[in-house]
């Protein structure tokens, strides 16, 4: 195990290593078949075995009822951006959207392309999305088809502590792409959850969505087939070949995430994990938290550091000591640890070790700037 | 070795070992990085060379020329289907077509569904595309946007031999899915190239596209962002976050073909095992082929047997044997080996030693019937 680092990368993120030693013998011979897991035919009994398994443990962790469709589809969270207002925009409805970073924009840019009336119901975009909206910050349009919103905001580091109140009967559509299954969800709330797996899920390339039976029926039969939800609903996600390690990848990680306990657990230790770092950014003169506090994210930690100087000696002296992926993104600047489900507690203590060195080491320097 | 079988599946199918064995190691710790293939940001080096590798060795196995753009996509080729008219077939004009199977009417139908004119420039369907249209039975309309076809069949286990004559001008639209890279290509002949992973290539999830620049930029602006061809072409793919272990292992497959010696060294392989095939069904009283002669494919060696209930006898036992996938698709019935490039020449001799043996047993059963 020496020879794998810490990895905080944003996404594609860490997997949890035991999903990594399934992936291995499963890629040579799954299920005692004799064949990888990538050479099974979608088509045959193996595979069907592992599809169903996946849906199945899926809808156990969350307790999804009986009434929403589990579906693995491609293209990513970004391809979602333009299926759900074609699926379910009508030409002469308004979709409200809360923009909450760079994510809900492109969401919002491409339904715009399709000629969709999008209402922005709540923005924190002239702060640079440095916190989550108030409640009596939103403001929704009077009947709209659905409330949009990005749960957690991997670039700028916030996260909704929990779902905002919509109008009565307005299905909550919601990209949860980077804190899926970190932590229970009320998916009675919502009427679309999507997700890209490359965060907390599996490897990229497989979308995870949960939506509602109603919704499903939503979309117009004119729209391609494979842009329609139905032709995934109908055909158990097997209308065409889908992407099969992917699916096994979910999977294990779904036994997994299972194993630790199921949601509860997942989030308490997402919770300590998340408490361990900002605990100690809260007490630094060195390190600075770079968002509203109750709004930070217990996925991706954003913080400074006194100098842009600064700053970058501590990533390169990090990714030397084994700590990778410590960069922020360009447009929030500083350093970002993502500590997803499979981020083991170890990672963060390693991390605040090395801060609080890289700390004794630098006040001198930074009191001098 | 010996726990893994002969797998002759139509696809995903069967993948060079060697390939699978760095996949493993890659799913711990690619290149030496400490982090797994999955576990690396798609923005990062490690994952910079990969798939800057991957497309460098794409261009040199078929000599891409630089006029064109190598892309990796998700959504199967089914997608394709959908993009290829959105991108490059405006309202005034006509696509033709070349019905060889049910993917080309697969096809045929997103385009219809978009509101594209199609001309079907030639169909096999009345004799259960048990053939290539032969030259003379092909008629273009006056001046298509595109000729889409087919290049492979497999379910029929027809392909064309090489590309038809095309009105001067006209590019060449072709699914390569289940034959590409498995014979030389010349690539100038071609407008788009397009071929789902799953056959030839790598892993099921990921679409390799090889298109004429002139192309890319045909589409309209006004396509949601991930369907335009320009999207991927300007970014290397990495719009948004792409199926990195997918493209991982189809640059590791384009590294085992140059191994093997290039693609001619490919077809050569391929067609040795093929003839393996076809020359014992033609020598049998037992078994038979069924399509035409000069139609048959290399990749999907598609059979009878003298009555159903011999067939299903021929598959059970053959599967008992570790000779697995070779039930024909429900449309065709009887028998389908798939020997892609990955598949080894002993897997087509055991099955051929089978299939004498099979025979002699059942011989006079099928005498008697």
């Amino acid at each position: 195990m020496t020879d794998r680092i810490h990895n905080f990368s944003a996404g594609p993120a860490v997997l949890p290593e035991p999903v990594l030693r399934k992936a291995q013998e499963a890629t040579w011979n799954v299920a005692g078949s004799g064949i990888g897991i990538m050479e099974h035919s979608h088509r045959g009994k193996v595979f069907d075995r592992i599809i169903d398994e996946a849906v199945a443990n899926c809808r156990t962790l969350a307790g999804i009822p009986d009434d929403y469709s589990v579906l693995f589809l491609q293209g990513g969270a970004s391809l979602q951006f333009s299926m759900i207002p074609m699926n379910l925009l009508p030409a002469d409805r308004t979709a409200d959207y809360l923009l909450t970073g760079v994510w809900a924009q492109k969401a919002v840019k491409e339904a715009k392309i399709l000629g969709g009336k999008v209402h922005i119901a709540a923005s924190s975009e002239a702060t640079n999305f440095d916190r989550i909206p108030a409640t009596d910050e939103i403001a929704y349009s009077p009947s709209p088809a659905y409330v949009h919103l990005t749960t957690n905001n991997t670039i700028y580091g916030t996260q909704w502590r929990s779902e905002p109140a919509v109008p009565a009967g307005v299905p909550i559509v919601a990209d949860t792409s980077s804190d899926m299954y970190s932590r229970p969800i009320d998916v009675r709330k919502y009427g679309v959850i999507y997700a890209g797996a490359q965060k907390n899920l599996g490897p990229s390339g497989v979308v995870l969505v949960i939506i509602r039976n109603d919704l499903v029926e939503a979309g117009p039969k004119t729209l391609p087939t494979l842009l329609q939800y139905r032709t995934f609903a109908a055909d158990k996600s097997l209308y065409n070949t889908p992407p099969t390690l992917g699916i096994y990848l979910m999977g294990e990680v779904f036994k997994w995430i299972a194993a630790q306990g199921g949601l509860a657990a997942m989030a308490e230790h997402n919770a300590a994990k998340a408490k361990l770092l900002y605990d100690f950014i809260d007490s630094s003169e060195f390190f600075r938290g770079t968002v509203q506090q109750d709004s930070r994210s217990l996925m991706n930690v954003t913080f400074r550091g006194p100098t842009e100087e600064l700053e970058n000696m501590f990533i390169a002296e990090a990714t030397k000591r084994g700590l990778d992926g410590l960069k922020g993104h360009r447009s929030a600047g500083g350093m970002r640890a993502s500590i997803y489900n499979a981020c083991p507690r170890a990672a963060v203590e390693a991390l605040v070790k090395f801060m609080k060195e890289f700390e004794q080491a630098h006040r001198a320097a930074a009191a001098r700037s």
